[in-house]
């Protein structure tokens, strides 16, 4: 994902590629890639011609770069101070909280943006998957650190593997996103997260 | 969904409409909607342009009808007669055996094929939303009917709910396989499944 540096523009050439990114990434969520044109993005950035070119040169660096912005934002969304790092029983459950609260303000339109991305171009090319496997790497070393500092510290018991129960722990959140944006409801994405967590905490040392 | 029904052809009319929403699939599958034109279609189904449309009048259609044979053909194939009803603890394992066994023997290519239509076509329409959320309800209410007679067997205790484990079995199925998908190793879809069954076998009345 080395097209998330960008190092010789200057501070304000950084923020016009960030504010194209974010209005491509939201017209992606909105209508999908095959219905989002590098035009539209264009005019909707307020951006001319030649600006566009000379940041994205094509449709298919500017998906690149939106694949490296949106799992970037995805996860910055989604550790922000107030959630902690993710390695208590209690930081999960908020973390879980906060996240069925964020599509239920949404309506649970438009899903996981980076999970939407990844259905959408997983089978496109190789290098696009590579990089949206390791958007989800980020997501999973999240929990991993959190889950080991758990079972470090002897919240969780010795046989709990953080590395199966942070890919439960993703996949329960990809999954229940994209069952909650499908059916418009909130109870897949609820259960999905909560049967994750309650399976981390049958495993807690304290277990009663 | 009405489309999936065709009662004005005749039994070589149906086949060949079958045949070419199999290729369909298939293309859309290996290539993502968007990479596949109707006319790739068929050629690779080998049928004349007027045949063509004389099915499916537009992509439009064929996709709408697409979404239809694959939420059936989806089912058809989780609903095996030897994989019985889903409605013991035992039938629940060698269905996640058996989706992860496939899954592998495809090297994790194309994932959950109705999941991935899900995924690329959700914010398109909402008639296409609601069609898919159709297929996706054939999936919950075998669970849901699995786990209710589980219940009512006594093999589940009281309060578990059939309703909520239903949206954790099928969202853990969705995730792990949008995971192994894009990280193309078996480990999201396993452990997700895993931990989704060892949480409704937390509810067993014997549980020790």
């Amino acid at each position: 994902m080395a097209d998330v540096k960008t190092p010789r523009l200057t501070s304000k050439g950084r923020a016009t590629r960030a504010r194209i990114l974010g209005v491509a990434a939201d017209l992606i969520a909105k209508r999908g890639i095959a219905g989002t044109q590098i035009d539209d993005v264009r005019r909707a950035a307020g951006v001319s011609g030649s600006q566009m070119t000379h940041y994205f040169k094509d449709k298919r660096t500017l998906i690149k770069a939106v694949i490296a912005w949106q799992a970037q934002s995805t996860l910055d969304t989604h550790t922000r101070p107030e959630l902690g790092h993710l390695d208590s029983f209690e930081a999960l459950r908020r973390w879980a909280g906060s996240t069925v609260e964020r599509q239920r303000e949404r309506a649970f339109e438009g899903g996981c943006q980076f999970g939407s991305l990844a259905g959408q171009l997983v089978e496109s090319d190789a290098e696009t998957r590579a990089d949206l496997a390791a958007g989800f790497e980020q997501w999973l070393e999240l929990f991993r650190k959190g889950l080991l500092a758990m079972r470090d510290r002897g919240d969780l018991r010795r046989e709990a593997d953080p590395e199966a129960l942070a890919y439960a722990l993703l996949g329960a959140m990809q999954g229940g996103l994209l069952l909650s944006q499908t059916l418009r409801r909130v109870e897949p994405l609820r259960d999905s997260l909560n049967a994750a967590i309650a399976h981390v905490e049958s495993l807690a040392t304290s277990n009663p």
